[in-house]
């Protein structure tokens, strides 16, 4: 699934060509699907009443004296995925899409997100809410600048900024009379009061030892041994991602939909380790496992949650340098903590250790991957059959392709909402379907399914496109381009430690031949049995650089609006490339595909695609037929192992010659053999 | 030529993979040519003796309080080419290259510099000098937490930092209790005295109105209204940047050898301009362009040189809002403007204006490069004539070469100091000859010339590497595959307003294929009668994204320490692309290559390349053939006419299909044509 928050914000102002793949949407105003000018307006069924809320929150405002607030679409933890309990933007606006910034002012209220969710933003809000098609922080200072008369006051809950953000609003508000003002109270929830859900209350389990890289024990060890070699010997780590406590413990919970993560913070110094977290959730397993070695310095002392700050604040009076991660971290913590004694990156050494899997973590995910193209497998063999005879809709199949990932062994679920988009539902790159409106599948129409599994070794995440009947030539065209630009990247070699952001085009190169293009990052990390987007690996300008041991996602896609969609996802392992002349002390890499899963025949025009990359096609296919071809016929899934057979046949090169060779070439090359049969 | 300071620092921290190139020198120190450990040291006879200088900088810092001095190899204005008089770098170090960082303690003197300068710096620099081989700001930071006890202080002239790079090294060392002190003194200068050179005293011109693309009146109203729309409505612009002011005035000058700017700064106001320089030296011509509409707001005021800061502070205090290029404004100006008066982007609008070139700057340039391949096609020819005859070493051909250009109309020189290397010479990517060490230029070996002029109407830069023997496979196999990253990149479509950064992978990904690289940037800015290497335009990280008119190098390399250096440099213009599918608001670009001279021939393994890069190829000697054939028939030089249909005959297909197809392709199609042959 392409990926959202931290980066969108990103590669929406490096990357302005990126809203290409929606011209229409890019074009103004006027093409909102509500009309706010009428009397009364007319808005779709699906728009959220938010007067109320407005009104409500708008008194709070003149309390705290401030003239304008700003609502992020995150948690404390800038989570990507957040719980119902932070869904603090969608509740005020009425707009539920993972990525977005609201700004509530005493006359005004606007949003502001990514081209992927401009669609969706105009069939949730009501005309209470404008929507800023445009790029983000600037935009929203821009805009507040013209709102809000010099000497006034913006308000922001500190806790919901990361420092990074928090700065560029600063960077873009400085010298213009408009105060940021930090309140620690937020507005929203005073607001939403008890008709806010509840904290959770769940168990936090251990994962247990065969699903696991390594102990939390020797994790700890080694994020200290990095502590020790850093040149300002940072004494602390200080760990703000949700992802980063519980891979450090190998903790997993239920906090978040799809994300098998609970609410916590840690503070891991050279001989102590603090975890923030509700003691009383903690199961008796993780509990002894945490306090086994008490007292010493692998002893897990268990603190409330709520208590973080102050610890932190306590910890920071003493002679001590805290290592965080500005990313992610919020100003709300970083500002406890005195300047001079802060060690700052963009990512702590738990994030990019965890980015990096070792051999077992990538074992795990390989056979995570092998059960989850059996599934997939079985979903697109379901889909042929039953598509033609009209008993399939987008939610139905969304339906029976979870189904078939739960059946599957040490499977807990999909790993985020699973995309199920039939026509142009599919130009929509994070539509998904409800039991209320859902497009029936056809064969007359391109079908795009986007979905993954959290298996207890793997999260997987995988995007097919599929067509049953006759697509046009620029269907074909346009699904062929999109996939030239998977195999680009995925045979690409490059040297160890380069930035996925340098290499990123080589997914787009072949439709920007044609003028096409599409808006959304390439790939993102993903790991076992975390958030299924996992960073900082991918390839936006904040992720960190490409080495040995990664998983990411390579997602290239092509959208057309009211017609369809295509996307083509693979996750891929970046390991160590054989190179021809390549000696010396870096050694250069490649990817390995392993989602394994063969691509719709029915859509690829093999005259696009060169000779490397059907020989890159038809090593994958193999690869896929002895892999997954004995898991299927393990399970007995004949008319499966069949379907696979099928569709991993081989590309012919013959077929190749005689379509891509230019006629000239063929001319002179058979004047050369048959000198005889020329006219 | 590979383009330097602003630029290495970005791309050594962002592309980690780039010291491939020179394998052996990134190794360790003790690959060091100087051994410092015997008594006496052994040295090359090229190293400086910079024992006085650091003795009396030494008591210098003393006097100031000072524990460590660092030293930058630029001027005021951050300029990448210098005058002698800012050669402070080199007066201390006795190390010449265009790029580095000294930093001298009570005890040691290390300089930082990039892989193309190791070499260099080590024939240079005495015992008293450590050579630090790695990259800069942070390892800088870190070797002077190491050197300098907490508590103590670290000086720098604050003219000579930028605000960015004055941040990260406060970034580096915050929270360490070492503190930078900015020292208005520049210590060098004071040892150095009355040996130090004068300031220049030659005359400021105008450039004739036949070779701008528009009146400084124009170009000044251009900027006032970007200034009107602008969010934050600055009042002024503060130029510093050398290039800055002499586009805005059209005026020129000679203080920096091959660069035709003049030590200057301005600040433009809604209302006024002020230009600061040595009044006496401006012609009486260009005296009387500034003056003509005296008073009014199209008057420049023309201020002392050194006035500049003062003039700046007192305009400060007023209602006033300056936008400033934090790129290159130097922390000495941005002090004296109080916070909340700033308005800061990485680059000023004149820097970012300058950098698209209208219509008549498109033609001049053009033509420009018309003249400078009639020179590169003399010189290549004489080249072929005499080498053989073993009578040309590397510094008579750079000669040669200089005078050919200076021959041509408007030519005003060379535009930077020609490359001319040899041999294992050319494996410095920068490497220069002089009379006193040249190598013979011989069949045997590969030469590599990279040259440009400086013209009134444009300013070039081509690099050619040939050979005039018998090249081993390796060698054609390394050009050919620098030649495909050249093709690969100038032949490249993408959507408007891509940065050059996600796009220059594709000069480098024929060599990561085989494992190869190059350790530099893929190009640089270029445009009328300025610095060869003209900013904000390239393909490094902190360049501005690409649109139509830009003017770039595009020049990708390799090196093999000890035997050989390819690199291939052309000037292309970024132009608007013809794309099947492309509609909508936003146009897709590509490059159009200005430098027409073809390549070495006998370099090109054709085997290696793809059919569309033959046809790229093709089509580009077509357009060499139409644009210089006639103007070399026009000067009468046949024998260079003739050359260069010879050189440009288009590559063969059949010669394509039959090498480059697999065997089996071939046997495939054999069999299907002339089935009675098959054994």
């Amino acid at each position: 699934m392409p990926s959202s928050r931290w980066t969108t914000w990103a590669w929406m102002l490096l990357l302005p060509g990126c809203a290409i793949g929606w011209p229409k949407q890019s074009s103004s105003a006027t093409s909102d699907i509500r009309n706010c000018t009428t009397s009364p307006p007319f808005l779709p069924p699906t728009v959220t009443d938010t007067s109320a809320q407005l009104n409500a929150l708008r008194q709070r405002m003149q309390f705290y004296n401030i003239s304008a607030y700003i609502v992020p679409a995150t948690d404390a933890h800038m989570s990507e995925y957040i719980a119902e309990r932070d869904a603090r933007l969608a509740w005020i606006s009425g707009f539920t899409g993972s990525a977005g910034t609201g700004v509530v002012t005493t006359k005004k209220a606007a949003l502001w997100t990514d081209s992927r969710y401009w669609t969706q933003a105009e069939r949730q809000m009501d005309c209470n809410w404008e929507l800023q098609k445009i790029v983000w922080t600037d935009s929203i200072g821009e805009w507040l600048l013209q709102e809000i008369p010099a000497g006034e006051n913006i308000g922001l809950d500190p806790f919901l900024f990361s420092i990074d953000l928090w700065n560029s609003y600063a960077r873009v508000l400085q010298g213009s009379s408009r105060t940021l003002v930090p309140i620690e109270d937020n507005l929203v929830d005073l607001v939403w009061g008890s008709q806010r859900p509840p904290l959770p209350t769940s168990e936090i389990y251990l994962l247990p030892e065969t699903f696991t890289g390594s102990t939390w024990q020797e994790k700890v060890s080694g994020i200290r041994s990095q502590m020790e070699q850093h040149s300002r010997s940072p004494t602390a780590v200080l760990l703000s991602a949700l992802e980063e406590t519980a891979w450090l413990f190998n903790l997993r919970g239920d906090d978040i939909s799809y994300n098998p993560v609970f609410y916590s913070y840690a503070l891991l110094t050279t001989s102590d380790i603090s975890l923030f977290v509700d003691r009383n959730r903690l199961s008796a397993e993780a509990l002894q496992s945490l306090s086994a070695q008490c007292p010493g310095p692998l002893c897990v002392q268990v603190e409330e949650y709520d208590q973080v700050r102050a610890s932190v604040q306590a910890y920071a009076q003493g002679d001590v340098q805290v290592w965080i991660g500005t990313e992610y971290t919020t100003y709300g913590l970083y500002g406890v903590i005195p300047q001079d004694k802060l060690v700052e990156s963009s990512y702590s050494p738990v994030m990019t250790t965890k980015a990096v899997k070792n051999a077992k973590e990538q074992a795990l995910l390989k056979a995570a991957h092998v059960r989850d193209a059996v599934a997939m497998i079985q979903y697109l063999l379901w889909l042929e059959k039953n598509v033609p005879k009209g008993s399939v809709d987008e939610f139905s199949g969304a339906r029976y392709v979870d189904k078939l990932r739960r059946e599957k062994e040490h499977c807990r679920g999909a790993s985020f909402e699973t995309i199920s988009a039939s026509g142009l539902n599919a130009a929509l790159a994070h539509y998904s379907p409800s039991n209320v409106s859902s497009r029936k599948l056809s064969v007359d129409e391109m079908y795009l399914s986007d979905s993954g599994g959290q298996y207890l070794d793997g999260t997987t995440d995988i995007t097919r496109t599929v067509h049953w009947g006759e697509p046009s030539p620029f269907q074909k065209e346009a699904y062929t381009r999109v996939l030239m630009g998977n195999i680009d990247l995925a045979r690409l070699v490059f040297p160890s430690e380069t930035s996925g952001r340098v290499v990123e085009a080589f997914a787009r190169r072949a439709l920007w031949e044609v003028g096409l293009n599409y808006g959304h990052g390439t790939g993102h990390g993903i790991g076992n049995f975390l958030s299924v987007h996992e960073w900082p690996v991918g390839f936006q300008s904040n992720n960190v650089p490409l080495v040995k041991g990664m998983f990411t996602s390579i997602e290239p896609g092509y959208y057309q609006e009211g017609e369809f969609g295509i996307r083509i996802e693979d996750v891929a392992l970046v390991v160590e490339a054989q190179t021809k002349h390549g000696a010396g002390e870096k050694a250069h890499l490649t990817f390995e595909v392993v989602s394994l899963v063969p691509y719709d025949r029915n859509l690829i025009d093999i005259s696009f695609l060169s000779e490397d990359q059907i020989q890159y096609l038809n090593t994958y296919y193999e690869t896929i037929r002895q892999r997954v071809g004995p898991e299927l016929q393990r399970r007995q899934l004949e008319e499966e192992y069949e379907w696979l057979r099928r569709n991993t046949q081989p590309f012919s090169r013959g077929t190749l010659v005689a379509t891509s060779l230019g006629t000239l070439a063929i001319t002179s090359l058979v004047s050369t053999l048959l000198p005889d049969r020329q006219a």
